[in-house]
C-alpha cells in the first residue's frame, strides 16, 4: 500500500482551532501525521471502538459509526439478563431509557437542559411531529421555509406537511459546495413565514449554517426554527441554548455510535413543550399511561412528544454512545475534527487538486463539521476503486466523495493512509476498470 | 408450593379445537396437564426459548415474548460481525431486512402475500399513517368508527386524526368480558363513515371480533377496514385475506417473541398499496432513494408506508421470532392456544369462581385468544401477591388479572401451578399484606 513516506509536500494545518498542535509546519506529511496523533489528547478513545480490520480505513463514521466495545456488552446483557431473565418486569427500568439517553444527549453533546430532549422514532417521523407541532402553533402563516441542498428526507417531510395543508414551501437557493448564505435565507423570511427548517450541517458538503444567526433572524418575523442536527451532533458544538432555539431532531448512528437504525432524539425547548402538540397521539405520551384512560391527556414534559413503545436495544446502545461522547467532550471532538479536515485538505492540495479533484467543502474550520467532500466527475468509478483499495468513504450524488474522520476513533494517520490510496488509484488508473453506471448506494 | 396434586375436580377441556387430546375429562387436574403435554405437539418449541427461572411460571408472554435462543445468538452475530465488522456496508443487507421479515410475517403468521407487509416504526405511528392513508382516499366521508375497548394508543390516535380533520369519531360501545357485538357495530356503519378502526381481539378480555364479518359490513357502505393485530398475531389465524381486509397494523414483541421494543409491522393489500399515501413522507419510501432526489417520488410497493431508517437490530429480531411462529405453523399455535385457555378455564371453575372471581373472557375457545382474564375487585392487590409467590400476570384496569400462555412455550402444567398459587394466595389471605393504592403498570 502507498504510504506517501518520503514525500515533500508543505502541510497546510489548521491554526484557528484550539487543537493542542506544535506541529504547524512540516514537510513530510506522514511525519505531521504521526505527530499529530501523537499529542491527539482523544488518543485513547479509539480504543473504546471495536476495529475489527486494522487496514481498513473507515472515512464513513459519518454515515454508520464504529461498534464502541462497551455496547457489544451492554446489547448481550439486555439481551439476555434483561429480555431474557428479567422479562416483562425488565420494563422498570426500561420505561425510562428514552429519556435517560436523552438527558445524555441534552447535557453531554447537544448543550442543553435535562429534560429537553428524548429518543423517540425516526428522524423523518421526528421531524414530521415537531413540523406539524409548529405550524399548528403558527395558524394563519402560509409559508415554510427550506434550503435546496436540505436532506432528502427533510425536504420530502416539510414537502407532504405543505401539500397537506395548502402551504408554501420556499426553498432558498445555496451553494452546493459552500452552504447556506444567511444572506439568502434573511431575504426569505417575512411575516408569513410559519417554520424554518434546516440542516445544522451539509450532509452533502460538510458546511455549517450559523444556527444562532439563522434562528435569530427567524425569531425576528415570528417563526419557529426546526433544526436538523443529524451531521453534526456529536461533531460540532451545536449552539441551540444560545440561539434560543425552538425545536430539533436528530440521528444517533452516525458520530453518536449508537449502530444501524438506532432511535432518533428531539428537542423541545422547555418553555415550548406544554404549548405544543403534535399530531401522532400516542400512549407512551399520555399521562399515567397504563390507566389506560379514554381520552389522550398528553404529559407536560418532553414526553409528550413520544408516541409508542421504544426500542429498547436501540435505546442502551444511544446510551452507550452517548456517554462516550460526552465523555470525551464535544470541543475537544470538535477541535480534532477541525484537524482532520485541515490535515485532509492539505492532502487535497499536495496530491489530488493535480488529479482533477475540486474541494466541495468550506476551507476554513469554523465553518465545516467533521468530513470533507470532494468533486470529480468520474465520483461514482473512483468510489468504487477506493472501496477496492480498503478505503470506505460514501458516494454522493450527482459526483462527489464523500469524508467523513470521526473523532473519536480516526487517527491522523488514516486520512494520510486513505488519501495515500486515493492518490494511487488516480495515478495508476485503477479507477477506470470500474464501471460508470451507478448502482446502489447507500 | 401448591401443586394442586391429589385434587379431584372435574376438568372441562376443549372440544372444538383440533388439539389431539385423548384426556377430555379426568378427575385430577393436574395429571390432566401432565396427559395433555405427554400429547402437545408444539412441546418441542419450548426449547427454543430462554427458560432462565424455570421456577416462575410466566403468563405475559401476550405483553412480551420470551427470548428465543437463537436470536440471542443473531443479535451477538448482527452487533459483533455486521456491525462491528462490515460497518457501513452491512446495508447491503440490511436495507432489505424490513420486507423479508414482512414475507415472513405474511406468508408465515398472517397467510398474506409476499409484499403486503413490511416492518416500519411502532403500531401507533403505523396506525396513523395507514388511518390518515384510508381518510384521504375516502374525501367527504366524515365518520371514523372504533369501539369503546380498543387499545388506548389506537383511540388516541383515532381522536387525534378526527380532531385534525374536523371528523366524528363513531365509538361503538362493547361488553367489557365478551367483547364487540358484530349487530352493534353495523348499526354504527353508514355511507358518511371512511374507516372501521378496531382490535381484532380486545387487549383486555381477548374477545376476537368477526373480523370477515365486520370486513364485509364496512365495505358494504363504502368504508376501508384498519385491523390492529398485536394480540392476535402469532396466537390465531387472522383472516385478512378471507375478508378481503384492506389495512392492518400490529407489533412484535407479544407473541412474536421479538423483544422490548422490536419494530411493528403493516399490512397494505396489495391492489391498495399504489392507491393509497401516507402523510409521512420519508426517504425509505422514495423511488431510487439515494439518487436523492429533489422530490418525493414514492415507490408503488408496500415499502411505500416506510419512513426512515429502520432499526436492523430489531429487524433481526423479528425475522427470528416470526419464523419460529411460521415453522410451527398458526393452526397448531391456536389450537393449543384454545386448549390452554380452556384448561385454565377448568381450573376457574374449579378453585378461583369460589373465592371471588369471575370470568372476563369469552368461554367459547373460537371467541377468544390465547389469554384469558379474570375480574376480581381486589385484582391490583391479587396481581402484587401472585408476582410475590412467582407469578407473572399482568394487572389491567380497573380490576382484571390478565393471565396470558402463549402456546410455543407455556405447559399446561405451567398453567395449573401458576393457578394453584394463585389459588393459595387467596385461601391463605396472602393478598392482603399489598397495597390497596395502585402504583405503576406495565
Amino acid at each position: 500500500m502507498p504510504t506517501g513516506e518520503g514525500t515533500h509536500e508543505r502541510a497546510r494545518l489548521p491554526t484557528t482551532v484550539p487543537f493542542p498542535t506544535t506541529v504547524p509546519f512540516v514537510k513530510d506529511l506522514h511525519a505531521a501525521a504521526r505527530a499529530l496523533d501523537a499529542e491527539d489528547p482523544l488518543a485513547t478513545y479509539r480504543e473504546r471502538f471495536v476495529i475489527a480490520d486494522p487496514d481498513l480505513v473507515y472515512f464513513d463514521g459519518n454515515s454508520l459509526g464504529r461498534l464502541p466495545v462497551t455496547t457489544g456488552q451492554r446489547l448481550v446483557e439486555a439481551v439476555s439478563r434483561e429480555w431474557g431473565g428479567e422479562l416483562i418486569r425488565g420494563w422498570d427500568r426500561w420505561i425510562g431509557l428514552a429519556r435517560e439517553a436523552g438527558d445524555v444527549l441534552a447535557t453531554g453533546v447537544l448543550g442543553v437542559d435535562p429534560g429537553e430532549v428524548v429518543l423517540s422514532d425516526s428522524t423523518s417521523v421526528n421531524l414530521y411531529k415537531l413540523a406539524a407541532a409548529a405550524l399548528d402553533a403558527r395558524p394563519g402563516r402560509s409559508v415554510i421555509v427550506t434550503d435546496d441542498d436540505n436532506f432528502p428526507t427533510d425536504r420530502y417531510v416539510l414537502a407532504g406537511l405543505a401539500e397537506t395543508r395548502g402551504l408554501t414551501l420556499r426553498v432558498v437557493e445555496t451553494d452546493i459546495n459552500q452552504g447556506l448564505d444567511p444572506a439568502h435565507l434573511r431575504a426569505a423570511l417575512d411575516p408569513d413565514v410559519a417554520l424554518v427548517c434546516l440542516s445544522h450541517l451539509a450532509y452533502r458538503s460538510g458546511a455549517l449554517v450559523d444556527l444562532v444567526a439563522v434562528t435569530e433572524a427567524a425569531h425576528e418575523v415570528g417563526a419557529l426554527t426546526l433544526w436538523d442536527l443529524c451531521h453534526s451532533a456529536g461533531s460540532v458544538p451545536v449552539p441551540l441554548r444560545e440561539a434560543g432555539a425552538d425545536l430539533a431532531v436528530g440521528c444517533t448512528y452516525k458520530y453518536l455510535n449508537a449502530g444501524p437504525g438506532a432511535p432518533a432524539f428531539l428537542y423541545v425547548r422547555a418553555d415550548l413543550q406544554s404549548r405544543l402538540r403534535q399530531p401522532i397521539w400516542g400512549w407512551f405520551g399520555q399521562r399515567d399511561q397504563f390507566a389506560m384512560g379514554t381520552d389522550y391527556d398528553p404529559v407536560e414534559s418532553v414526553e409528550r412528544f413520544v408516541v409508542g413503545t421504544p426500542p429498547v436495544l436501540g435505546g442502551y446502545a444511544v446510551l452507550e454512545g452517548a456517554s462516550i461522547t460526552a465523555a470525551a467532550g464535544i470541543g475537544a471532538i470538535a477541535a480534532k475534527g477541525a484537524a482532520l479536515t485541515s490535515y485532509a485538505i492539505s492532502l487535497f492540495d499536495a496530491w489530488l487538486a493535480a488529479e482533477g479533484f475540486e474541494l466541495a467543502t468550506p476551507r476554513e474550520p469554523e465553518r465545516r463539521g467533521a468530513h470533507v467532500t470532494l468533486y470529480h466527475p468520474e465520483a461514482w468509478r473512483i468510489c468504487q476503486a477506493m472501496k477496492a483499495a480498503g478505503v470506505v468513504p460514501d458516494f454522493r450524488t450527482p459526483d462527489r466523495l464523500r469524508m467523513g474522520f470521526a473523532p473519536l476513533y480516526t487517527r491522523f494517520v488514516d486520512v494520510h493512509e486513505g488519501f495515500a490510496r486515493l492518490r494511487e488509484v488516480m495515478r495508476s488508473g485503477g479507477w477506470t476498470r470500474f464501471p460508470a453506471e451507478r448502482g446502489r448506494v447507500t
